[in-house]
C-alpha cells in the first residue's frame, strides 16, 4: 500500500499497536494529503463538517470526501445507508483507503464503515479533539446507535494508523478542549498517578498549550489504554476498568444531554465516593480540584430512579448486579460487584452528601 | 460456552477449520436443541420460514426465534434494522449464541448480524440446502445487498460450528436439490476430478439419496474450499478460482432471475469454452453430461451488452480487464487476465457456437 511507504518516511515517533495500528505523532495533515496525492493513493475522507469549515485551507487538495455532522444523530443506524450511498456514488472500491478527520463520532462511523463496506477496507484516522486523541480512536471499538440505545451495531476493527496534527485542536471551543481532560484524569486515577501530578503543576490552556507536553500526556494515556486492551482485546474483564466514572457518567450523558467529559467527571466523583467508602485512604479532594481546574462539574442533581433505569437497562435480565469500577488507591482500579440495591443506596447517599 | 461442551460429547467426525469452526456431520437438529435447552444455553435462532413450515416438529422446543423469508429481498440492507429490532425485543445480549437454520440467505444474514450485533456475538449454522452445505456456510463470508448491488456490506467472520442434519434436505424441491450440484461439479472441475468420477457413477436422487455417500461428497467439497481459503483468507488471489463459472453466472443470475445453480451451470459451460480455446485437452462434453444428469442448463440466450455491463460494472474504473477463471485440465484451475474486448468476442462466439 502506498500510504505505508509514505509513513515509513516520516521522521516521527511511531509505535506498533495490536501488530497493526501505527501512531504518528507529528504529521501535518496537509502534507500527508499532498504526498498521498503525489503517490496516487486512492483515498476517500470522512470529515467532520465543523473541522472542514474551521481549517478549510488544509482540505483544498482533497478530491473525494464525505461530510459528517459531529453530533450523535450522525451515528444513527439510518445514516449508515447515506454513507454507503455516498461511497458507491464516489466509486469507492476495495483499492481505497478511508481516512477520518474528526472526533469520536467520525471515528465510530469510519471504523464501522471501514470494517464492513465491501467486506472491509483499510482506514486511518486524524483525531481533532482531545477526547478522540486518547480514547475514541484507540482500541478499534466502533458503533452505531439504534434509536436511544448506543452502539447496538459495531465491530472491533483496528485502523491502519492514527495520526496527530495538534493544530486541529486549536479550533475547538474552550469547553470542548477542556472536556477531554476528564478522560485524561481518568487514566491518571486508574493507572498512573504521575498524570495527575503533571496536571496539578501544568495547566494546559485552551489554544496556547505547549504541543510537546500535550503529546507526552497523550502518549501516557495511550500507553495505558493499549496495555489494558492488549491484556483483554475482547472486553471480557480487565478492560472494564476503562469504564471508571462511566457507569453513572453514561446515564447522565444520555438522560441530561450534557457532554461526555462533564458526565464522566460527575461519574468519577461518584466512583470516588464509593471507593472512599471501601477504603479511607482514597480522597476525592485531589480529583475534585483537578476537575475544577478544567471547569468540569463535580456535582449534579439527577433523578435516582431514572439513573437506575438507565444503568440497569442494558444488563442481563437474570442478573441483579453490575460491575462497578472503584479505586483501590490513586493509580489502581478494580472491579466491584455491586447489587442494584446497593447502587441505589449509594446514589442516594452521594446526592445527599453533595447537598450538605 | 455450554454448546462447546455439548459438541465434544457428540460421536461425530469433526474437523477444525480456521482454528475455530467445528464441522459436525451427524447432528440431529432436534437433539441439539434439547441438549442446549437442558444446559440452559441462551440461544436465538434465525430460521428460514419454509424450513420451519416443512419441519415444524423439529422446532417445537425453541423459545426465541427470528423468521427469515428465504429470498434475496431478505438480504436487503433495509431489513437489517428489522432483525436488530427483533433481537432487542427478544432481549438478546452478548451471552447469547445465534443459530441459523436455512440456506445461503440465512447464512449471509446470520453471519453479518453475528459479527456486528453488540460488536459481535458467536453464531453457528445448520445448512438446509445442498448449496449452503458446501458453499455459502464455509469460509465466513457474509453480505447484505444494497438495492441491486449484491453484498455491499459484509464481513468475513467464522461461525463457531456448522452442523449437518441431512433430513432438512428432504423437504427441498427437486429443482432446488439438483441446483446445489452445480457447485459440487464446480469443485470437481477446479480441484478434484474424483468428484466428477463419483457423480458419473452414482446419481444422487432427490429424497432418496444415500446419506453417507452425500456426506462424503460434502466433505470432499468442503476440504477443497477450506484448503483454498486457508491459502488466501482475505480473498486476494488463489481464492478467486472458487469463482469458476461465476463471472457469467452471476451476471445471468442477476439479470434473468434464474437460480444460482442454473446460472453457474451456464457460466461453467462458458468457462469450459474459453478453456478449450486455450487448451484442446479440455473437453466440455463430460461437464455438459454431468450438468444434464442434474437437469441443469448448459446453454442460454443472453443479451451480450447487458452481460458485459453486469460483469464490468463492479470493476475499478481504471482497469479494462477481469480475472477470469479457466481450467488448465480437469481438476486444475487458474486465473487468466481477460480484456473487456476479448471477453465480448468470446461471449459472441459462445452464443454462436451453441446455436449451431
Amino acid at each position: 500500500m502506498h500510504f505505508i511507504a509514505f509513513m515509513s518516511q516520516i521522521k516521527s515517533y511511531t509505535i506498533q499497536f495490536s501488530n497493526k495500528t501505527q501512531l504518528l505523532f507529528d504529521t501535518k495533515f496537509e502534507d500527508f494529503v499532498c504526498k498521498q496525492n503525489k503517490q496516487g493513493t486512492n483515498i476517500c475522507y470522512f470529515i467532520d463538517k465543523n473541522v472542514l469549515d474551521a481549517h478549510s485551507s488544509k482540505f483544498i487538495n482533497i478530491e473525494k470526501k464525505i461530510l459528517i455532522e459531529g453530533n450523535e444523530n450522525s451515528k444513527n443506524f439510518g445514516n449508515l445507508e447515506v454513507y454507503i450511498e455516498q461511497l458507491l456514488e464516489l466509486n469507492v472500491d476495495k483499492s481505497y483507503l478511508l481516512i477520518g478527520v474528526g472526533g469520536g463520532i467520525v471515528s465510530d462511523i469510519l471504523g464501522f464503515v471501514g470494517s464492513c463496506y465491501k467486506r472491509g477496507i483499510p482506514f486511518g484516522f486524524f483525531p481533532t479533539t482531545v477526547l478522540s486523541s486518547i480514547d475514541a480512536s484507540i482500541g478499534g471499538k466502533n458503533g452505531l446507535n439504534f434509536g436511544a440505545i448506543k452502539n447496538v451495531i459495531g465491530t472491533i476493527a483496528q485502523p491502519e494508523f492514527i495520526a496527530y496534527d495538534l493544530s486541529f485542536l486549536k479550533s475547538l471551543k474552550k469547553e470542548d478542549f477542556n472536556d477531554g481532560f476528564a478522560e485524561i484524569i481518568k487514566y491518571g486515577c486508574i493507572a498512573n498517578p504521575g498524570i495527575l501530578e503533571l496536571l496539578e503543576f501544568s495547566q494546559f490552556e485552551y489554544k496556547s498549550f505547549p504541543e510537546e507536553k500535550l503529546i507526552a500526556l497523550f502518549k501516557s494515556c495511550i500507553d495505558i489504554k493499549c496495555s489494558i486492551i492488549e491484556q483483554d482485546p475482547f472486553d471480557k474483564e480487565i478492560r472494564k476498568i476503562l469504564n471508571y466514572g462511566h457507569t453513572l457518567g453514561h446515564a447522565i450523558e444520555s438522560e441530561y444531554k450534557i457532554s461526555h467529559g462533564k458526565a464522566v467527571a460527575i461519574g468519577m466523583m461518584f466512583a470516588c465516593f464509593v471507593s472512599e467508602k471501601n477504603n479511607t485512604s482514597i480522597s476525592s479532594l485531589k480529583i475534585k480540584s483537578l476537575l475544577n481546574q478544567y471547569f468540569l462539574p463535580t456535582s449534579f442533581s439527577f433523578d435516582i430512579e431514572m439513573m437506575m433505569q438507565k444503568i440497569t437497562h442494558d444488563k442481563k435480565m437474570n442478573s441483579n448486579f453490575i460491575d462497578f469500577i472503584v479505586l483501590e488507591k490513586l493509580g489502581k482500579a478494580s472491579i466491584q460487584k455491586l447489587s442494584f440495591e446497593n447502587l441505589r443506596s449509594l446514589l442516594i447517599e452521594f446526592l445527599d452528601a453533595k447537598n450538605d
